[in-house]
């Protein structure tokens, strides 16, 4: 007699996952909504996109928009991060270079191609302490994390010492690229990545190497 | 007998400077206005500033006003020149590390008293690409004038070699900070411009020292 299977996560008392949302906590409807946000905020700006507009083009009911995102500024900003979403997995090539360009590269790409939204957001954000947070906790804490990931290992692999780490400035690397993406009489390049790794962001950190 | 004196310049063709106007162009009066605009924009922001409201709090016409600058974009850029025109001279401190320790401080200073102010600006960009090429032209071409003025001097004195000057990323230092004041939730301290300079910056231009 074969007794009811009970599953790990009921006995460790873990939610078990929604089988309908990716690991953003989005539905697949709700990662299809956010796409649409992103392709009408590249037509139409942010100052001339409604939520409205975006639940006419998806098909979607009013309701559904508002109760998931309060907000346009809600809307666009979920759309944001969902958009550089595939840039927030670490690399793990084995070098601290090659991982440090792949990290570059990518933010440098998504940065380019998201800037006026990038910049509609950083404005709502001088308006609302809400969307500061989300910012902090949906996205600034992740990239964090991911460049500390990819840190620790060239550490343990003994490319550089643990004490090169600073957490006062450990968004360097991302950070100077979106500021470069932000004027955008500049947009960064592969020889910009290239040269803030390789002349910048390596001897900083190869200054103490063990 | 004593003849009429010809200022030297209606001699060279030269336009002699008017007395009332400063190192910008602006006269005492337009920087007057420029200084009332900052104030309503801090403590209104961008949104709710109007040109007209300036003009009524300086007492001055509209016209003028309008004539000077002919959209709030463009007044908005100009009082954001003007409010950090202070830290628009080179320091010349005799060593390279107090001479960015300076541009980092002063930097640091105006981009976090002016970050919203920045973040309107930025966004406006998006649509005006008159407004792209006045702060490319006002802003960004000065400033790297003036980091270059700071390198040449270090390479002079033998503290960096001149290959270490790389013009694809010139503004890591002010770039990185006017960044960590746009992402508001950690603007840049002292202790930030300390660790840019002493453990990325000076690292980067020291790599290759002669």
């Amino acid at each position: 007699m074969v007794g009811r299977v009970v599953p790990d996560s009921a006995l460790s008392g873990a939610v078990p996952p929604d089988p309908g949302s990716d690991q953003c906590g989005w539905t697949e409807r709700e990662a299809e909504l956010l796409t649409v946000t992103l392709r009408l905020l590249q037509s139409h700006g942010y100052d001339r996109l409604t939520v409205d507009a975006v639940a006419t083009e998806a098909k979607a009911s009013k309701a559904t928009m508002y109760r998931r995102w309060p907000s346009k500024a809600d809307l666009v900003l979920a759309a944001f991060i969902e958009g550089t979403r595939e840039s927030a997995v670490a690399p793990n090539t084995g070098s601290l270079r090659e991982d440090l360009i792949a990290i570059g590269t990518s933010v440098a790409a998504h940065s380019r191609e998201h800037a006026s939204t990038m910049r509609a957001v950083l404005n709502e954000m001088s308006h609302s302490a809400d969307l500061r947070a989300a910012m902090q906790d949906k996205f600034v804490r992740h990239r964090h994390r991911m460049i500390e990931e990819v840190l620790t290992a060239a550490a343990e692999r003994g490319e550089i010492s643990t004490a090169a780490i600073n957490p006062e400035i450990w968004d360097v690397l991302p950070g100077y690229l979106v500021f470069r993406s932000l004027m955008s009489e500049r947009p960064p390049t592969d020889e910009t990545v290239r040269a803030l790794v390789d002349d910048v962001v390596l001897p900083a950190l190869q200054r103490t190497r063990p």
